[in-house]
């Protein structure tokens, strides 16, 4: 088959490598219908050393199961299923607490053998664990809903992450610092859970009326401690109770303590690109909870499958440029140069 | 009056000062019963820079209201009151919010021409917000009673933050980290919240002792990478949900996220003595919040205080020595010493 390889930074190609099949009893061979590029991809994009193999990468799809190991009991050959971003037995004591992302058995898309997203078949471990059936064929979908379907695999399950531990709720104000694909995804998130007054501090305009369009009441494209002064004007001086930060720097962290309300809380989906971060006396004296984290799609996907079954929320709407397999090195270099939100693989 | 002021590192004196009068008709004047010594005092007794004129010190006290403001109505001569360890308006957005020690118009002990906690009598601005009147009178208590009413004003509400914040609930683990006062209580307060499995991380066992009394069910006196090793290895490898960092050290904040459960949270309420922490990438894919702060203790005592009253919780059994007013050097430095756990001043 056809697969995307990372190489180093800068350095993607499309190849042709063996075609996944099954290895263990409870895995499932899924033909990729939908793939796309994510942010965090952008990471060993911008910096991996460059090595002689090849590593295979994309952890979003979706598609249609070809074939299964001898103990997947939960989907059958023809079934059109979503995977979230990383694997899971579901069946594991964190899997059951909701938290798939520590599975005990689970693991990440790309290494240890596994397939990337971006290719045209992936071998899926703990196929029961990990996929998610659609109750729908391919042939009843449309490229719209493809492509909302396809965010429950990371961005909007991420964007609902922020908004859920955060403790969004009707009537809360919230601030969503980012304009990405999970920044939107996080508004959305937010004005679906009753948020009623959402500061979306972006200054990609393109994006932020995206996010106008998704629930943002109003846009902040000041940074640093203008960002701040300018969000804590809108407040009433005193900030947002929660913070959705879907940046990963240290300055968006450090913007959100400016402006989380005392007692509120900031919550992170961008992976943190700090090792430390300022947590010391006004962090405390202002009790401010720090929460957030890698999202366990695979405990939300079934929670905001109905709302984007039925067409009420659109987050695929995050996908503004959509590509063939062989354009994949193209699509990426498009969102380095912020060309592209987010890419579509097709 | 007779009142305790601190000049330097440890220097603290007993002086006569001008005794507290009603200055705002918002005000009222408390003869103080009972005060204590906090932990926290102990960070300007060993490192205040010497200064000429001595300050106030003590936040925490109980006693009897001796004379009102005019717009004072829901205390009056003779009222048993206590007190929290800072004073609020308790009307203001954030005291109807429960965060007290955020209130606008509210503010610490012993500064600002304020009276500390320490000495005979105390002008107790925002009397109608930061008193609360006690159901009893002076003469219907005992000195037991007393002493675990005491706590209610800094040390049994924080450790009951920590709990609450942390999600501390029914058949909850927890690991506390420290077996000061704060400790202790929060080794209480996680009992009384239900939590089943409690492990208490400290090292002298006088102070142990009555962690196990309080709830404890194990003890872990090892530190460090050691003391992380042990915890896991009493919590079937993964730490436990809830944690509770009661020092404020940056190497007790780093054992806590070493013991914390993934998913879990960290609650601190030791003041943080470090600018900067690790809250990067291990915080972020194990989905660890970072919460607690300065407890609202305003906002806990009428939760707390029944409790406390028919004498099913003894937090007050925290105090290992009592003194009177002029031997308040003396009790600093036992508890600067560690001979003393928690001096009460009667």
């Amino acid at each position: 088959m056809r697969a995307t390889l990372i190489y180093g930074a800068g350095d993607v190609r499309v190849e042709t490598v063996a075609d996944p099949k099954v290895a263990q009893p409870t895995d499932a061979v899924v033909r990729v219908v939908r793939s796309c590029i994510c942010g965090s991809d952008l990471w060993p994009y911008g910096g991996m050393p460059a090595q002689e193999h090849g590593r295979p990468i994309g952890h979003e799809f979706l598609g249609v199961v070809e074939e299964i190991g001898a103990d997947v009991t939960s989907v059958r050959k023809g079934d059109l299923v979503v995977a979230p971003f990383v694997y899971s037995d579901n069946t594991c004591e964190f899997c059951r607490e909701g938290l798939q992302t520590s599975c005990l058995h689970g693991g990440n898309w790309g290494v240890d053998g596994v397939d990337g997203g971006q290719g045209e078949a992936v071998r899926v471990p703990q196929a029961d664990g990990t996929l998610v059936k659609l109750p729908l064929t391919l042939e009843e979908t449309s490229d719209e809903l493809l492509a909302s379907l396809l965010t429950l695999s990371d961005v909007f399950s991420t964007g609902h992450h922020a908004a859920s531990t955060a403790g969004v709720a009707p009537g809360k104000a919230v601030t969503v610092i980012g304009d990405g694909a999970v920044g939107l995804s996080a508004v959305l998130a937010a004005k679906r859970l009753g948020a009623e007054y959402i500061v979306l501090m972006g200054r990609h305009q393109a994006r932020t009326d995206l996010g106008r369009e998704f629930g943002a009441t109003d846009v902040v494209a000041e940074r640093g401690e203008e960002g701040i002064a300018r969000v804590r004007e809108l407040t009433g001086g005193h900030g947002t109770h929660t913070v959705l930060e879907c940046v990963g720097t240290k300055a968006a962290f450090e913007m959100g303590l400016g402006v989380v309300r005392a007692g509120g809380a900031l919550s992170r989906v961008g992976v943190p690109q700090y090792p430390e971060g300022p947590i010391g006396r006004p962090v405390f004296t202002r009790n401010i909870t720090i929460t957030g984290g890698v999202a366990p799609a695979r405990h939300y996907i079934p929670q905001l499958l109905p709302d984007v079954l039925d067409g009420r929320y659109q987050p695929g709407r995050v996908f503004d440029r959509t590509i063939g397999l062989d354009d994949v090195p193209a699509g990426y270099r498009a969102m380095a140069d912020r060309e592209a939100l987010k890419v579509l693989v097709k």
